[in-house]
């Protein structure tokens, strides 16, 4: 299998940064992720404006046009001959000779497996806990996922499948997903602030189906109040939640409402 | 010159880490850095003390004990002929299979440049800017500087020297260095909380000279109604600030205190 690294294709195994890279020495760098199926990338564009955001703002400039990009992420599932693949591109902060100053970004690609949740989860639905913290840039898919990451072992000790941040009673969004909720009115709501744009989301937001989404105030008490909860995603696309902390979430089945977004989602994914 | 990568000497240019590493997909990870001064390590104890316990809370396991990590960084001092240099240990989260769960860290000790402040700077004194954010795990030394290494751009525009964050008020410490404040009633206050728990700032705390120095509240009032401010690191030792965003602080220059401090200081390095 090959990565890319800044401009060359190279052995995945053999694709390695310098320690003097502001990601090794101070966690400095953003990225993103999208998936291929079928050969094509559905939503491409969304997942390029958002990474080149992100770039802008953490002052990384890309070398790549976003057609180079284009051509390149399509030519590394070209040489590792698949069609259904994550593919996850890195933007570091680069070599930096003092540690700190931001250098030249070192540009990483890499493939990786896809796992869609399981028929038997998505009937199930999931557990999650809760975990009072904002992130620092929410709207950056920056790459620091400490507490995220700090909070697996947390996640696992309560049999858990995530985690979701809250602050002052207002949730966000989990680390790697964010968080719908269908409130008692019927009314399915979205965090507007301080979660990351997920382009599920988007997607979700856009739908043009029978119930409206719309992105709003979410509070801890809607959160557990709600006729049916789920996270999104772009590798698990929807996840049903049954269950928040010790609360279980209306009838503790997954409910008709995230069903039928979910059914609509995939109608739009396969009308690209 | 060499670096040190988990059991082995290598060329510093040619000290990599693979991509996988969570401090390059998730900026996971933690370090210390000390100096070392005539052949020895002032305060080893301490430094040692602070990696392993943020090593511990961080769920990353070291692969060598206390004598072991020792005998290596004297090591790689003999090997590159130095007697006086910085020493960074990091400790990376390890690669992982999934990109998200902690692996077998990695741990990278490399050797840097030191650069004390220069006379003319601790004759001056220097100025600051201010910045409304607090660490999300201060007492950790993680490797997580996102917003530290994004506000250098700031830094520079106001042509200060650094930055002080602040939350609700109150004053916590700078992306890399302790602060102090000398109150108007002469007393001696470094932020006793969200405040990584410098060396220096320690051994300030402990220095059993003329003036009381405690650890307290520091709100952003008095920190620009201080006679004195000042900031403190291994690599900075103490430099005095003053000017605290548009403010003067005193008569705009460093004032008896700080001065005091950092002959108190040198003493009790030198007495090592």
């Amino acid at each position: 299998m090959y990565s890319f690294l800044n401009n060359e294709f190279l052995p995945a195994e053999k694709t390695f940064v310098h320690v003097s890279d502001l990601a090794v020495q101070r966690g400095y760098g953003i990225f993103d992720f999208f998936k291929a199926v079928n050969g094509k990338i559905p939503f491409l564009d969304d997942y390029f404006n958002r990474f080149y955001r992100s770039a802008d703002f953490m002052q990384l400039p890309v070398s790549l046009t976003r057609e180079q990009l284009k051509d390149v992420v399509y030519e590394l599932l070209q040489r590792n001959g698949v069609t259904d693949a994550g593919i996850k591109i890195v933007l570091t902060g680069g070599c930096s000779p003092d540690g700190y100053e931001i250098a030249t970004p070192n540009l990483v690609i890499t493939q990786h497996a896809l796992t869609m949740p399981s028929a038997k989860l998505l009937e199930q639905g999931v557990k999650i806990i809760t975990h009072e913290f904002r992130r620092e840039m929410p709207l950056v898919k920056s790459i620091n996922y400490t507490t995220g990451v700090w909070l697996q072992r947390k996640v696992k000790e309560a049999s858990a499948y995530d985690v979701l941040y809250h602050l002052q009673g207002e949730v966000s969004e989990f680390p790697r997903c964010n968080l719908f909720v269908v409130k008692e009115s019927g009314e399915v709501v979205t965090p507007a602030r301080y979660a990351l744009e997920g382009i599920t989301r988007k997607n979700i937001l856009s739908l043009d189906g029978a119930m409206p989404v719309t992105a709003g105030t979410v509070t801890l008490k809607d959160v557990v109040q709600a006729r049916e909860v789920f996270l999104t995603s772009t590798t698990k696309r929807v996840v049903p939640v049954v269950q928040v902390d010790d609360t279980i979430i209306g009838n503790g089945k997954p409910g008709p409402v995230v069903q039928q977004i979910l059914s609509e989602l995939v109608k739009k994914e396969g009308h690209l």
